[in-house]
């Protein structure tokens, strides 16, 4: 259960520099697991916690909470962040037609995959996002996140951590119109347990806490209608107020993620800022962020049971030196 | 609990097409679950099966049963299957020399990788493998992959599906020399009964089975070395025989995984075959493979614990279309 | 000089089919350099006429005749090409920062690209396109190119070959309205004999053939005015009739390439069809296909000094059986 | 011709740091051309070179000397340097299936590449070494090239300059044993000097000089022989000693590439240093240099006509950014 809070004075948007720096001095978890730890947040998330996830499995129902990851993915190229392309080496239609040179009738498919580790259903690592040349536990961005990679906070870190008790928090059912958020919909702590009252569900430390922002619902309704993803990697969406910083410090959860692309309000709440709530919570509390989960399918069911926390298991791919995983996140009822 | 099985007699070394032509036809699953089935075996890994797998969580400790993903992996580059190249789009020493373009002080890392599906800790999809020009289900291998992928049984098929009660049977600690189970050593239907009842634990319909052979053990050492590889990825192995075909249709285990390159033993028991086992049970049984588990850690603890079974969740990465996919799995105990 | 040619009827723009057939049998050119020819056209390519090129260098100003290889590209993941990324193995950052582990000051970057071999400027190689299941010289598809590449006629085969005499058609400057031919416009022989005759040049065997419509020219505004490539890459475009195969064939050029997409105009001649040209003149008549050439420089210094001939070497990267293959064509004047 | 040249004394082996520091001294270029030059000695060669090179061609035949690109190839993966993979987005096994949805019997084949820059035939670029920090010209080496690629000095920017007067210097064949120098054999000035006054050919201002050594030759055998490619890739090799650095920038050639992985001898003089010529001649002289280019052939035909002069093209692919591309030189005789 989440304790008490006094929601922090709407930032000045005009001073996005002093408020980051604000809540970074508020929020920081620098020091808090010891000089050496590489983890953050993971670190509320104990067996205890994963012995309560797995408890909470009443019907063995799973959801895997993944988009596809294929060149029909959302990407546009930002930053060199294009889609997936996935190639085959061997075939059906090579073995079909004997070219491929095994015996006695076998035949073989093999294939192999290019994509940005970013490109869909995904984690950001710690070494991800950086503030004024600082990564997690204070270190220096240099010495972390070299061309070689993550040497320091690498996702292989977190390759057997992430199993425990998730949340679902259904912003979108519960307070939006038609049951989707607007774009720039800035979502407030107020917000967050607003929606975990209604729903009956607690969030708490070393929790794996879900927000349904509903703009992956709208996004498939663009592309069923033919507009392809329009904007939503990378455009405006729902998501986290930069308030709400403190808010996830304060519950000690162990990661936090959405259906959006960029966690956070697109545009954000200055007038010139990027990804400012990345900016602390990556580097300064050390917490772990999932983006494009796919959390429709899950949302429904628990609408329809009235249950809202689940077992949840989204390991990392170990991706040696890796700032960031693509993950197939399944949920377990 | 498998059913009393009266092992098959040793196929004739000369004649491995006869003798994979009779296992397919006693082992077949074609049209067991329909015509339009897509997912084999892990039909049988059903919601009671997460149940039952999620109540064996009882200390909450959890073990991922992956290799590294990175350029100093096994691979040899057989078949263009190469390690995986990770390589970075942003990084830490570009943030703090203040070259990204971000403003307030915010920076970023961010990475792509270019991996075979199969070049690591991974899932053998349906479509992997043919026999005389047939896929999973009766198939032509031409209508499910071709250049495009597997149009049918990709990989995504299974996205929430692999989740439940893993088993583990250390056939190397049980019956090994020095722990370890030596190249050419073939696994057989007695040998995993042995292992079992000495374990004190069952396998039957639905479970995950984990076999460990020692062989990832020996590479280990070969790599602390300095004598790298060696040749882990497609050299000779211990690993399944031929003839336990019949014990892993009737056993109607959900999937199977070991701590190989390949699987089955290598070389095989044919004078001349490539992966005969493979041709059985993939194209007729249905049955997903998963190769270059690492099974160590997890083993030890069990030796130690005494408890063989456990919650595994091992969901591949939706590649659209893939023959396969690197998976990380997560064993709770 | 070419020979006098009375072209073709216009084709029943009903009957593609047809008009494909009765184009391929024309001009075929099976079996004129015997069953085991891999270069087709190339082979008017010879000594000859690389010393004719040579002697054609006067004032030794040399022309890069190729787009740039980057993430900003013309593709838009059609049929999975992709813009090539380009990322840095080692940077000067790195290097700066001490991080890369070199003696005495040594610092160093390396990077690696992932390219669609048709993403940028490139050639068509003689395995790209077929004719219901032929390939170059009356192959079997299937004998020629498989997952593993082109076996027979990949593009290694013309590693040594294309440096010759270049001929520029500027049909945009000449018959164009303000220089650029508009989307649609289908070039015929006449267009291409009338602008040779204007330019004072000729065109013949051993050739390789450079025709300009302009488009690339409009792609580029486009570009400059904060439009993007707008459909470059896969839509609407002037280029060559089909009605010119025959002109093709008979003029007996070793290429031709053209600074456009697709080479033929688009759309096409037929009430349905997609580059039927294409799939005569690389299959039957084994002519190599230049697309996305960089023309306008180029250009612009023939009409400047009225030399629309020079030696013109054009590569291809020898990637083992590739069906196309990137380039970076040179003109020298 | 070369200017007569006192070499250098013998550098102290002890003293890699202070004979490099000497060297960059004597052989500096920067500012040479200005303050914002990007290409070095590529300044050299001009359009009177380029005509010079057109009117040695007097056969016509031209020698391609690009090893192939794929994944057989010498590269072991140090740095993460692998060989190229090539894979098929369709085929002509998809195209003969009927798989591919193309109207009218049309087949289409295409492909896409992985590969480092480095991993085949290549040119090093301006930004591919660094001295202490400092990049060609004398620019901060985190100025020039970032995990976004080399902002100033990119391969591009050469993208129509090199062609032009090639000669070989066949050391091998002149002063070698058997024609092949041996690992470790150090080429010096003399050496160069020597070759070109017995093959009778002179080396100076804005040519192209390639060297050859033998190794690659030596390799070729380790291949057909079943061995590999051995060492090829990283291992002890003959090469330019650290002593010609005066010379090649006194002969003020535009360019050099040699037979080797590395360009300069292997190991190198000093006790403990890393490619120290490379220090010297990339970021100090501006000099091109190219590597595992195959002389073999072209070498044969000079030796036979007794004519090592020619025209060389040799295009880098421009890659945006890129601190080095593949290429297929082109020689024409």
């Amino acid at each position: 259960m989440p304790p008490p809070l006094s929601p922090p004075d709407p930032p000045d948007p005009q001073n996005p520099e002093g408020a980051i720096a604000a809540a970074a001095q508020r929020c920081s978890n620098w020091g808090r697991w010891g000089e050496d730890d590489r983890i953050g947040t993971l670190n509320f998330l104990d067996d205890e916690k994963r012995r309560e996830g797995a408890a909470l499995v009443r019907r063995g129902v799973s959801f895997s909470l993944s988009l596809p990851f294929d060149t029909n993915g959302p990407q546009n190229g930002w930053r060199r962040r294009t889609n997936p392309v996935h190639t085959m080496l061997d075939t059906g239609t090579d073995a079909e037609r004997g070219v491929q040179g095994f015996p006695h009738g076998l035949g073989g498919a093999d294939d192999v995959i290019f994509m940005p580790l970013q490109s869909s259903t995904q984690w950001d690592g710690l070494g991800h996002i950086f503030d004024h040349g600082r990564a997690w536990n204070g270190r220096a961005a240099g010495d972390v996140v070299t061309s070689e990679g993550d040497r320091v906070t690498g996702i292989e870190t977190a390759a057997s951590q992430i199993a425990g008790r998730g949340v679902l928090l259904d912003v979108a059912r519960t307070l939006g119109q038609d049951g989707e958020l607007t774009d720039g919909f800035a979502v407030t702590a107020g917000h967050l347990d607003e929606t975990a009252a209604r729903q009956g569900v607690s969030v708490g430390r070393g929790d794996i806490l879900l927000v349904r922002t509903g703009r992956l619902t709208r996004a498939r309704r663009d592309l069923a209608a033919g507009r392809g993803w329009c904007d939503y990697a990378g455009g405006a969406a729902p998501g986290l107020s930069f308030t709400t910083a403190d808010w996830l410090h304060d519950t000690e959860i162990a990661a936090v993620a959405t259906d959006t692309w960029g966690f956070e309000v697109r545009p954000n709440e200055f007038e010139v800022a990027f990804q400012p709530l990345h900016q602390v919570v990556i580097p300064h509390i050390g917490l772990f962020i999932g983006e494009m989960w796919d959390l429709d399918a899950l949302a429904a069911d628990c609408a329809h049971d009235g249950v809202w926390d689940f077992l949840l298991t989204a390991a990392p791919l170990p991706v040696t030196g890796a700032v960031g995983s693509p993950v197939n996140p399944i949920a377990i009822k």
